[in-house]
Formats: structure tokens, sequence, C-alpha cells
């Protein structure tokens, strides 16, 4: 059973609407259900200040978290940096400052962080990407980042659920 | 020949982005020419915060422009009032009453006004597209909202040129 606060499901995805349709959804009795719930959420009901609101909440790509970032969604912001680990570990000193580079112009351009479900991911697939996307509308990248948003979105709350899930077993072990 | 100042084009489109970008373009050797640049600028070249500011600069349907709203863009405040007049005509109390509400009602599931090119049309008509366009998600609705927008300062623009083209013609008077 799933049971987490508004603060659980904010470290997930920075809309404060978000975490407060989640509690209001909850409890999940396991992590599918709260999917479903944090998609039909994200996609019908968070309204595009939302959705500005949560990709706010993100480091920018090889940067780390600023220290409003910390303290406003400091578990979003420090998972961050463990979802970025590969791109990071990958990176030469010449593709990280590209990255940085297209970093700058993409937001010039599209007044959002540039936004990729970054697991796993090397820096060169990021920075092929981001050129791929760059030339796109901006409503279309707006919908992409979304998109993006809700992978790592889901990601979290699967992180949220094995967490409780490790709690409860040491909660048994200690009995 | 359209010899415009980034003032006029605010008037047009409350985006500061597009009014800059209009100047940039200009000037324009004809009515068509200008759409077609404003087109391009609105759909391609502003984010989503530019939609965010030029729809901000509406009144809401109905309503007339708060005081702040005609200090930022007069023009555009005050041309909404003409563009509105036969959906006021029109209106009955009880009519004008279920718009006010839906108003509402559209700005907290969405977090922007209703827009709608509203030239022409009665309350009724403005109404029924309302609700109509309330079951949308909000991605889908920003775009019909920034399509409107396009069509609002289409008509702007066309007050603009033939305004220049009444001026151009008195001081030929003169002469």
């Amino acid at each position: 059973m799933g049971v987490f606060d508004q603060k659980d499901f904010l470290g997930c995805c920075g809309s404060t609407k978000f975490a407060k349709e989640m509690v209001l959804s909850g409890p999940f009795s396991n992590y599918q259900q709260a999917v479903e719930a944090a998609r039909d959420i994200w996609f019908n009901k968070v309204d595009v200040n939302g959705w500005l609101e949560a990709f706010a909440a993100h480091p920018k790509i090889g940067e780390s978290p600023s220290h409003s970032q910390k303290t406003k969604s400091s578990s979003s912001a420090q998972w961050s940096e463990g979802e970025q680990s590969t791109a990071l570990a990958s990176a030469t000193d010449s593709s990280f400052q590209e990255l940085i580079e297209w970093n700058a112009r993409y937001l010039q351009k599209f007044g959002i962080v540039f936004l990729i479900f970054a697991s796993g991911r090397t820096t060169l697939e990021i920075l092929a990407e981001m050129k791929k996307r760059y030339v796109n509308r901006p409503i279309v990248e707006l919908e992409i980042a979304a998109q993006e948003q809700m992978k790592i979105t889901e990601l979290r709350l699967s992180k949220l659920f094995s967490l409780q899930k490790d709690a409860s077993s040491e909660a048994k072990t200690d009995n």
C-alpha cells in the first residue's frame, strides 16, 4: 500500500497541483495504480502554469541544483543527480562544454530548461537529441518536455514505492 | 508601406517578444506581408511564456479591461471592447451571468483567460464554444487559444494598416 504525502509527490514532479491531486487520489494499492493516476493528473488536470512550475524545479542538465532549487524541492533535485550520473560519467570536457552551450541556446529559444529522461543515456546521446529537438516549434517542444517529465515522474514513483517496501521489510525484521 | 513601432505591434498582440520581432522584420510593404511575418513569429519564435504574456493582456470576455491592463497595453484593451461589441449587445442578463460563471470555471481549469475571436459572435455562440472547449486537455486548449490570438492579431494589424492609410490620405489632402 502506497501512503505518501504531498512532499513525497512533489519530489517526483515539482507541480504543487500535481502533488495535491496525487494525495487526493491516493492511497494507491500498488505502483501501477499510482502511475495511472499520475498520468491522468499530469496530462488532463495540471495546466500550463503547473507544467512550467514542474520544469523549473529541475536543475539544467550537467549543472548542480541551485540553492533555491534544493530548498524548494530537495529530493527532486537530489534525484536528478542520480539520474544524470551516466551522462556525467561519459562526458568529455569538450562534449560537456557543448552541452552547456546548447542548454543555453535551448533555454533562450524555448524559455524552459531542456528536459529529457536522462537515465542510462550518454552525454553524446543527450546532445544529439537536444540538437534534433531544437528545430521544433515551442508548442511542440512544450509537449515533448511534458512527456519526458512524465517518464521522470514514473521512475521516481517507482523509487518511492521501493523505498517504502524496504522500510516495511526493515520494520518487520525489527519485530 | 507599413512603418510601425513596438507599441503599435504590442497593441495587436501583447507579447513583448512578438512586438520586438515585428519591428525587426519590418517595414512591411503591405498588410499581407505583415501577417505572414506575424504568423511566423507568433507560432515559431514566441515561446510559451510569450503566449501567456499575450493572453494576460486581454480582459476577460464580458469584463472591462482592468486598470493594470489599460496601463500595460492600452490600445489592445480598448480594441477588445470594440471586438466584443456584438456579444455585449446580444447578451441577456441570464446569458451574461452564465458567461461570467463559465469564464471563472475556464480560468480555474486552464490557468489562462478564455480567448476567442469574438468579432460578430453573439453571447450564446461564445458560450456554446466555451462549453465545447472546456472538456479539452490543457495543452490542446493552449494551442487553440494561440490560434484565436492570431486571428485577433490579424484583425488588429488590418486596423493598423487602414488607420495609416487614412492618415496618409489626410496628409495628402493637406498639401
